[in-house]
């Protein structure tokens, strides 16, 4: 039920008419409170779009009402004007919705080709549309109206002691670590504060879309938002709404991954005998990068040569001749040469698991990529054309 | 002429019957002196073949008379026993070619598949084959048996001054900064000790093998060697020597990109103003780099938003509102935002030029690197399978 699953949320989604081909393109999600908390977590490209730049302004008065949000344009790289753009988006969400909405307190963010201004004279009268259609099972059309490239569209529910935690993602290339590219919404109607928001956000973030690397791809709109409506009036402790926020950042993480552009495979990539989790994650992150390895993995070769390859590059503590890895549980490589006989690894199914240990420590981390296929490259070369 | 064109070297190619299609896969370099100076650059990667390693304890001794390299087998990780395969390779060559060759003076090269061990049953008889087939005019046929999945054997020369420079390379994926994937021998007749033959080859390597970056994935493998036999009797002064070097390993560099694993570009990436050379490295590999960049690039798409996303991730110094793109010379982004009309950019021929100017100093860098194509993917995806 994404967004609006929470109490105390209205969403709706609508075709204003941004993408060329009529799709729904533009999302409206209200916070009807009593709360107006909020956390965000923003890519950290330094090339960032002008919502992004917005929105970390809104975050700072740590108080949202609502998000509108733009599939078919990314207003990214657009200058002062695509600036004022935002600004005028939620000047007139503010408008629409009337009463004590001021665009202050209005997150903005978007998704599409960089470089291009948005049309105005469709987002504008879609916004009007949009705060018509607002319902609170709206969650569905939200989720809907966001997707680019994304054949599926992704949301997420953990409801638990009388409150929820709901979310909608999108997001399909340009994955990788620092944010994965991608917009989130999450809405909870748990009665928390902002800092406890923002707290349970990053945690959550951490080990989840900021391990996701599909394309070595870092966005410039990565946007990922939780706002809490206090509607439930239950006041969860801390670890238990923390855990709730992270798994659903962790099923919509999955879901960018399964559906990443063009992949055919899944690969969850976990670095074990790690001195620290920040060598782990360096070593996971190398690994899910490499193209040869994301080749061989779509050709359904456990060549575990370019694994040792891709360790190799990185400043992790290790000794080349004590690693180890093994590819669906097979250990084809043990003390850096050649282990167990590769054929009796199979990689038929879409899911493909990479253990690379590296015999130096208890620190560990799962990081999830995808496979390089001829779809991708397809996909790709002709998207803005 | 490859490693013959300078006097007193002699070369051979043969197939030994390393690769199973029976093309060449061994080829032998012999100094015939007078000097025996040498110098050798290795891969930065962690994880190192054994005939590094091994390669790398014979510049220590600042002097090869010969060089032996195969095809059809990387010889990395492969433990113990693939050292004891290059230790024994050196020995061999050492004892057919008799007289005062020692086995401590016997550089060993070896690329193909990791993690396979080579057939020494064939690879030893081979060695026989080839010291009987060394000539003075061989190089051709050396440059020849150490390719792969090359498409062309790549040699240059320069000759001025009564010496010549002349060498052969091979390398077409896993090709990446420090160094790019390859193999590659140098010779020269000029008479220079080791220590201006290492000065030569390092600043000639730092600025063009090093500035590859065909697919991002750094090799386990990479050699380049420079082998001085002062037969010319000639003693250019060292900025004289170190351009002819550096011409030959830029010659060299550029066939190795024009021939990288299904290319259909080649991309030429200068960075102008940036604050330190060190920076317009940085941001020209994280452009080469940039997957969906080299998507867009192959569909002939001037897609400068991705060249944006790419400079972003970088830490060098700049300001975003300040970034301009040409792309074949057209600035279609100025000012970090919409520059001149995209449709003014023809990308039809096969080099692709992008300028990125970080308008934040007076250094720069020019890096090389392709396209991302299907055929990447099948190639590698069936590589070793």
């Amino acid at each position: 039920m994404s967004v609006t699953a929470a109490q105390g949320f209205t969403a709706a989604g609508i075709a204003a008419g941004i993408k060329a081909n009529g799709n729904p393109d533009l999302a409206l999600v209200v916070n009807n409170g009593p709360s107006l908390a909020a956390a965000g977590v923003f890519t950290s490209n330094r090339v960032k779009a002008a919502p992004v730049h917005w929105s970390e302004q809104v975050l700072r008065g740590a108080a949202v009402s609502a998000v509108v949000l733009n599939s078919g344009g990314a207003n990214a790289c657009t200058g002062p004007k695509g600036f004022q753009d935002t600004h005028a988006t939620a000047e007139k969400v503010a408008q629409v919705l009337g009463g004590d909405f001021n665009a202050g307190e209005i997150a903005v963010a978007s998704t599409g080709l960089i470089g291009v201004l948005l049309p105005m004279d469709k987002l504008l009268p879609g916004i009007e549309t949009a705060a018509a259609a607002l319902s609170a099972d709206g969650g569905e059309a939200a989720a809907i109206a966001i997707k680019t490239t994304d054949t599926v569209h992704k949301t997420a529910t953990v409801s638990q002691g009388g409150w929820t935690v709901g979310g909608m993602a999108k997001g399909a290339g340009m994955l990788a670590p620092g944010l994965a590219t991608m917009l989130v919404v999450i809405t909870t109607d748990a009665d928390l504060d902002s800092a406890t928001l923002d707290k349970a956000l990053r945690a959550a973030t951490r080990t989840t879309f900021d391990r996701v690397d599909s394309d070595g791809c870092m966005s410039t709109n990565d946007t990922v938002l939780l706002l809490a409506s206090g509607a439930s009036g239950q006041v969860p402790a801390y670890e238990e709404f923390a855990e709730a926020v992270r798994k659903v950042c962790d099923d919509l993480a999955r879901q960018l991954i399964g559906d990443a552009e063009g992949a055919s495979k899944d690969i969850r990539i976990e670095v074990i005998g790690a001195l620290t989790e920040d060598d782990a994650v360096e070593v996971g992150r190398s690994i899910a990068r490499n193209n040869l390895l994301k080749c061989a993995i779509h050709g359904e070769d456990p060549n575990w040569g370019r694994v040792l390859s891709a360790i190799g590059t990185t400043q992790a503590a290790f000794d080349p001749d004590r690693l180890n890895v093994a590819i669906n549980d097979v250990w084809v490589c043990r003390n850096g040469s050649v282990g167990d006989d590769r054929d009796l690894v199979s990689m038929k199914g879409r899911e493909v698991r990479i253990t690379a240990d590296l015999s130096n420590g208890s620190e560990s981390a799962v990081i999830w990529g995808n496979d390089l296929t001829a779809e991708y490259v397809h996909e790709n070369s002709a998207y803005s054309s």
